[in-house]
């Protein structure tokens, strides 16, 4: 490649122009080994930011912060490997629940998470706070147990698209994190560098999530799915209802003991409705089920004949995690401090603010501010009543954890503020929103008859 | 100040909102005091470049950069100190006849000057052209030879607007210098800081100018001007023409020799026209002249007569330059080359590209691509033809002077290629296109009248 003039670069895009394939690669590529300076990048990513970036130039985006590290190769592995992801949300165990189930159905699942930042948690804090639990592996140990037991959770090694390790960290400094384009390209960079044969994706909108507002999370689906397809990669997209927390659990290791109680045979619905779909779109990308509604089935059942649990438990044990704690959760020592939040009136609980819940269970020690906080594994709550749920004045509707106990009362207050009690129930409705996949969304009305747990064939 | 949220800050710019003045001087300041790393400033001008910044944010941006370093304190000094300025131009001597003449007439003028860069041409350059005149001066020396003589041409300090060397160092890498708020501050933040009581404002608009077109140049100029105004300071801009090279030399040494023929006497008519206009502005400003027109005559009187050439002789002695070859610039040793280029056909010149011209000379040695190369003084050219003369085929246009001997043939075609011979003589048209000041275009009709040489009353 000819000598690159950076400034040329940037300039065609502060015109608004379209960059080639070529030119983005070679961009990422310069700022990656260092030879285009950080204050460079930045004022390429702000007027990116300002002025777009097309479908090809995220595509050359992505490929390259891929291809910057290394790419799993799991080719050797028997068996269809199928990825998930979710961008984030309050209380989303989903992953937990839905790698030993659908890898009880016999689809290989190699899942790669991340750490919690901001109100949002990570799936490799809620495994870390399975004493023992190890998510530091390497890859032929991540290999080895994908042999084994068709199932791995584990960390993102720094060896996986440091690309868009770097872009992020400058990203976050520069004010250039919330544009579709760089976020969809990050999430896919590391999905693609996974090696899987599909992708299912969890696409979060509303309060506890980083989309707020519909249209932000389909066109986030939107360009996830074109990504994964662009690369031969197929994928589905489902959006997903973030304006409430999802079960009841939030904080790492309160969300592990409901993920463990649902593997047990729990009905919390919204969990059980999220997974048995997005498993039952990995069941059918994995060749296990003809149709999603076939894999939502099979996937009921794996949780429902405890075959799920059981792949839970081996996979604890294959990462060095304390399978008697597993076994029986409610043994483990609790939070120094454990307050129950009572209702303020009667009537019936209308919404509770995820965002309102997600900040202060961190502040309450579960969460991080900043990347290098520690967190407290045990800090959380479990909302004891949720949405529809009848109240009376004064009865518990939420019971906080954390060793923070000199300001136990603002949390208390705080929680009490993120519920809405009115006279009247609120209309049901599944977190299940619209499925986008081949360029198309099903709408809503298809979705929700696609997804229900009614739909369930008589056991 | 409470502590700086520059992301805040960035963000606020990137979705389009006004900064306060506070904010914006904040942010100069820990720019320039390192605290705010070059990545996240490139990001707030790049958001700045393409969502706008207002009045008040341009205004808080200058004074920021402005108290960045020293201001001149020159109250000690007699008499009224008015500044000029002119945005770059090719063939721009105008200073250079300026000073003396404005000075000549009482009105006392401080120029700082700066260097050349890419086809413009700085006068600082030029000043040194002429063998031992030095243009770097302590303050004292600056303001002795003001108290003096009324009159000093020297270079800016390091200590004037440090900021503003900062952050254009900045935007040149960045793809982020033409933006009118950007440019004028930084303009104005080192005219401030020159303490004069006013200024006047040379706004070059055409190929060989930093601004191509008209509506481009109308907008510098109001913005200049309403700077100048909101610190109090009278400000007069005119937008002058620059397609064709000023007057007929292009080059160091080159347009010292025409600046001294012009203050001896010889007419060259743009060169004159402008001079006198801009000279007569600054009498008025500086209360020697009641109107400008009145101002126009009193320069050119002073050109006529001898007393501007005096003063500028003055100023050569005062600043070490060799008096004798200021008085005799042809005994001058000429460059090693100097060689004709002669007109491809007959006809009458119909225009001289200025852009072409200024991008030739600059390679002949005259000019620099970086700011550390070194400039050939005695390279240039003299365009022996200019727009509305007739020529006939062979006759000589253009006399060049250069080191380069290798490259003649190229620069000779340059030159060549850059003038248009047509059939018909164009229309005269002056170089001096409108007038602003106090929030007002004076209109081209009014300024035609205005600066007009056959105004002059009969001497």
């Amino acid at each position: 490649m000819q000598d690159l003039n950076v400034i040329d670069l940037i300039i065609a895009k502060r015109e608004g122009q379209a960059l080639d394939a070529d030119q983005i690669t070679a961009l990422v590529v310069a700022f990656t080994s260092g030879k285009v300076p950080d204050y460079q990048m930045s004022a390429f990513l702000m007027a990116a930011f300002l002025r777009g970036m097309n479908e090809e130039e995220t595509y050359a985006m992505t490929e390259a912060m891929w291809r910057s590290g290394i790419t799993l190769d799991l080719s050797g592995i028997p068996g269809v490997k199928i990825g998930k992801h979710s961008t984030g949300g309050v209380g989303d165990k989903v992953s937990l629940i839905l790698g030993p189930t659908v890898a009880a159905c016999g689809v290989v699942v190699p899942k790669l998470s991340g750490r919690g930042l901001g109100f949002t948690g990570g799936t490799l804090d809620k495994l870390e706070s399975i004493p023992g639990f190890r998510t530091r592996l390497t890859i032929d140990e991540f290999k080895r147990e994908l042999t084994d037991i068709g199932l791995v959770m584990a960390g993102q090694t720094g060896d996986v698209a440091p690309a868009d390790k770097a872009l992020y960290a400058l990203r976050d400094v520069t004010g250039t994190v919330d544009f579709i384009p760089f976020i969809a390209s990050s999430i896919m960079s590391k999905k693609l560098a996974e090696g899987t044969d599909g992708l299912v994706l969890d696409v979060k909108c509303g309060t506890g999530a980083f989309m707020k507002d519909e249209s932000g999370a389909r066109s986030l689906a939107e360009m996830l799915v074109g990504i994964g397809e662009a690369f031969d990669k197929p994928t589905v997209a489902w959006m997903t209802d973030m304006n409430t927390p999802l079960g009841r659990a939030v904080g790492n290791w309160p969300e592990v003991v409901e993920a463990i109680e649902v593997l047990q045979g729990a009905v919390v619905p919204d969990l059980v409705e999220i997974v048995c779909t997005l498993g039952g779109e990995m069941l059918r990308l994995g060749g296990k089920a003809g149709t999603t509604d076939e894999g939502f089935d099979l996937a009921h059942e794996a949780i429902v004949s405890g075959r799920a649990f059981d792949k839970f438990v081996q996979v604890v044990e294959y990462q060095g995690g304390d399978v008697e704690i597993v076994r029986n959760p409610q043994r483990r020592e609790s939070a120094a401090i454990a307050a129950e939040v009572h209702a303020r009136m009667r009537g019936f609980v209308t919404s509770i603010d995820a965002l309102a819940i997600g900040r202060t269970v961190m502040s309450m020690g579960a969460g991080r501010v900043r990347k290098e906080d520690d967190v407290d594994p045990l800090a959380g709550l479990v909302l004891t009543k949720k949405p529809g749920d009848r109240v009376q004045a004064g009865e518990p509707i939420a019971r906080l954890y954390t060793r923070i106990d000199s300001h136990l009362e603002s949390f208390s207050e705080a929680v009490s503020n993120a519920f809405e009690i009115g006279d009247e129930a609120p209309l049901p409705k599944s977190i299940l929103l619209d499925r986008y996949s081949d360029g198309a969304w099903l709408g809503a009305q298809a979705a929700a008859e696609l997804r229900s747990l009614q739909n369930l064939r008589p056991a």
